[in-house]
């Protein structure tokens, strides 16, 4: 499920680079196959807690869960990004999107280590992503305020730089699912429940 | 925590229509109420789920969990809501606004039945409140024309317009997590898994 979640963020970034709209409306389509994993995840997990596990396996179980549903989430943004990919096509690119594959490599880079952390046990490397989180705000604020400059410059570009700015604000999102994942491996590995404690909840 | 969510929307949408800093301070701040009540149910529901508990009684903890979730993510849009009255409260009010308590209303609407429908074991109820999602849903892209278009026409109202679209995606986020409740209370008393069965995902 995570390599499916991740694979759907680059196609639906790749899709909007090369203004490739087969991909874009592949990526849409496949992401009733991340949905499904999750509701098979959530069968299984049920079944699982049903056996009675140790505390440290319903921890697994109930993280796992909640993973799952995080990884459900960005293929939704994956979704998302797509959609706007088809309508961003139809007109010249504006040069402000070319922030956008940074923003992308650091959203998916603190997703690879979040789920390496879940893998591999790794509590610290789970703490290690969290702080990144503000970097990706940041970028999507930044962003966000050149469109709306934009705009008032040039308003025949309105329908263009709002949707560069759900596109920003998805892989903003991305970051904010990745910092979830984070937290609940700190949670799951090292008992303490770190959620709301940090920064998320940039809304820009 | 139900009460808590439904009464920081209510308020969010308050202060917005009164211009009421104040009151959309206060309810930013007591997000961390709704917050920590989640890291309480998490708690509350792993020690039970410890006690090797009947697979109904699995179903219900497991769901409740989820529904808290949900709820928590309620309040963060209330939270964006209450930050972006604050913006808005600084310059003249855009008659578009006028359209947001219909909206408003619907949401929380939604949101009740969703959580009577939990409360009193009603699945029927729950099945009613999805296909309410598309008025809400359609509210939202209605309005987001509206606001595209105004842009366009009076630049000097670009962030205002921003601002609104925001509050009014916040709304409709709103009716996806009554969604999301109302989908999970029907697995929980039917069985039936009928998420990414509906038209969720509407991005505008």
């Amino acid at each position: 499920m995570a390599s499916q979640a991740k694979a759907a963020v680059n196609r639906a970034i790749k899709a909007l680079l090369r203004r490739d709209d087969d991909l874009a409306r592949r990526t849409k389509d496949d992401d009733c196959i991340i949905d499904q994993l999750e509701m098979e995840i959530d069968e299984a997990a049920i079944k699982l807690l049903a056996q009675a596990p140790a505390l440290l396996d319903l921890r697994l179980i109930t993280m796992a869960m909640k993973i799952s549903h995080d990884l459900e989430r960005v293929g939704d943004e994956a979704t998302t990004i797509s959609r706007r990919c088809l309508e961003l096509s139809r007109e010249p690119p504006l040069k402000q999107q070319l922030d956008l594959p940074t923003m992308a490599a650091l959203a998916l880079e603190m997703l690879k280590e979040a789920l390496d952390a879940f893998v591999h046990r790794a509590p610290a490397k789970a703490r290690s992503v969290i702080p990144k989180d503000e970097e990706v705000d940041a970028l999507n604020k930044r962003l966000h305020g050149e469109l709306a400059k934009h705009m008032a410059e040039e308003p025949q570009t309105i329908t263009r730089c709002l949707n560069l700015m759900v596109v920003s604000k998805s892989l903003e999102r991305i970051a904010d699912h990745a910092t979830n994942i984070a937290e609940e491996v700190v949670y799951l590995y090292e008992g303490q429940d770190i959620r709301h404690a940090g920064s998320k909840g940039n809304d820009q």
